[in-house]
């Protein structure tokens, strides 16, 4: 079956490609949250330095850790993976130039501010879908103290942060996409999940600005962008909101996700008993002090690798749609004045 | 014919992607070099602000009118182009989301330091060649000044650059592509050329870090990768330098393409009579005080845009090796006594 472009912004695979594993690196912080018993690897030291003596060293360690995890999972080498998408938050990428150099991958650099994991999922799966490539790898991180350094203030200086404001996640993850159809020379990866998961189809996101100018309120600059991705989503694919049995969006927080409801029943759309959010899920937000939640471009990437694919394994869920949001900004675009756009790419996933 | 993946790193196109137009925009000092009667645009102000009131502005403003004078050229309105795939040097690709925001086109945010236009050529033919979508365009643009203040100093401060340093291309420039067997419900773009000219596969770059340490220095951080990209393309698709008309680097200028000649020297590979480099062809070395040439995202893409595709669609060309290359650094890399790693992308264009 082909490739198809629907409506305004999807795609539907003719083939689906299967996410054949998946690696997952966090901080001690997210480690202390509800998820911390299914990453992959835990950072013990308070710092989170992972051994690096830098903030931006540390969270390329990150890259490098979750890329190794996740070959290992498969049973693949670096040379067995065709093409790697993977980008951060960091200007001009670093965490990822200098966390996957050593693998010698061929590397498309992304950015997407936290909706990355959606942008490096949907290219990863076309260069498979589209007969490019027989194994991709998508990868994302972020790190608190790097994040905080590169977009307000070193950790050092001590700034307060309102109580809206979200937590950047410290972690990272990858995912080893082939397809379902697999040929090739190169070797099979071995499957980590029990079942079929599979990319069905993709809407990639358009930026939708609202005149956000507060850096600190990225729930709700992002929320439009959501709301815009998740409709288009329905409308091309003509779905329903049942139609998925959880539709999950990046880090809106607790206070980005009241507007998206808001937003989505203007349109005659219902989410509310099928939402989730990582940045919500990521931390027990009575207990660990991350005021709206998680975001960063490693949270939705973590929670996906560590939590709601297992959620799909286990026959819980059949088909969801996953939904990464963005800010985008950066210092200075914040010091002049500019508004704070949302950028939202919806990834569907389902057991096949 | 079904697309392809060859050798280590390459991609052939089961039918060409075609470039169906291009347009570009550049400032005062690359309106006054040699290919200055080429541009579609050419800035006024000898501070080329274009009308903005920042660097960053400006830089927006020039992706906005490159993305304009395309349309114009392809008689094509932003509602036909289903995927923009665009980046830029800035931190957090903000003169890419400024810049295209109002046309409203789902949007791919690419990183790949000066190699940008290549990553995003690859990636918008990959979404024709794949059935992901019927027409797409690749964007990217620098800026001299929002440059000097994003990787060394605001020019304010009156800075001294060594004559080895390169000077980065004030410019944008787009590209439409749509598949020689186009089909869908959009509009067919007016071809601007007399011929056909279109991409026919494509060599993704890896990361080749040589130790350099001097961020000034940048021919010689991405020569490694130029030679890299060079030389895999040639082995992937089993040709020889003479199967090329020209093979044209992105902006190692005149320092950097020594450095190159001796790395694929080390190989038997000798293309000095077919060389040339963007960041060389975009001054004119003896009249304006560019040091060692001209960089930046925008230089190779204007370059393309302006000049090198009119040497295909002349005849004089019959196949080119289009290879911008990338240094991968920020400022904090740099301050933190980081490497300068280069990266390099591979595009075959030829009249079809």
């Amino acid at each position: 079956m082909k490739n198809q472009f629907i409506g305004t912004s999807s795609i539907a695979y003719g083939v689906p490609v299967m996410i054949m594993g998946t690696g997952s690196v966090v901080g001690k912080n997210e480690g202390a949250g509800p998820l911390g018993d299914c990453f992959d690897e835990v950072g013990l030291e308070v710092d989170d330095m992972f051994g690096a003596d830098s903030w931006e060293k540390a969270e390329s360690m990150l890259q490098t850790k979750a890329v190794e995890k996740t070959l290992e999972k498969v049973e693949l080498k670096a040379k067995d993976v065709r093409y790697l998408f993977a980008g951060d938050l960091l200007g001009q990428s670093i965490a990822s130039s200098f966390g996957i150099m050593d693998f010698e991958i061929p590397w498309f650099g992304l950015f997407g501010a936290c909706s990355t994991s959606g942008e490096a999922l949907i290219l990863a799966s076309m260069a498979i879908a589209g007969g490019f490539a027989d194994t991709t790898m998508a990868l994302t991180s972020s790190h608190f103290a790097s994040a905080q350094k590169e977009f307000r203030f070193p950790l050092e200086y001590g700034g307060q942060r309102p109580l809206y404001a979200s937590w950047t996640v410290t972690g990272s993850a990858g995912f080893v996409l082939q397809s379902s159809e697999f040929e090739g020379a190169s070797k099979r990866a071995r499957n980590c999940f029990d079942v079929n998961i599979g990319i069905t189809g993709v809407t990639p996101g358009k930026i939708v600005d609202y005149g956000i100018k507060d850096s600190f309120n990225m729930g709700c600059a992002m929320a439009p962008a959501a709301a815009w991705t998740i409709a288009t989503n329905l409308k091309d694919f003509g779905r329903r909101v049942e139609d998925y049995d959880a539709i999950i969006t990046g880090d809106l927080g607790s206070i980005g996700q009241e507007a998206l409801y808001t937003l989505l029943e203007q349109e005659q759309i219902d989410i509310r008993d099928r939402h989730y959010d990582c940045g919500v899920l990521m931390y027990d937000s009575e207990k660990q002090d991350v005021h709206a939640g998680g975001s960063g471009c490693g949270c939705a990437a973590c929670v996906l690798s560590a939590y709601l694919l297992k959620r799909l394994e286990s026959g819980e869920w059949k088909r969801i749609l996953f939904v990464p949001t963005g800010a985008l900004l950066n210092k200075t675009s914040f010091n002049e004045g500019q508004n704070v756009p949302g950028i939202a790419h919806g990834v569907v996933i389902e057991r096949i």
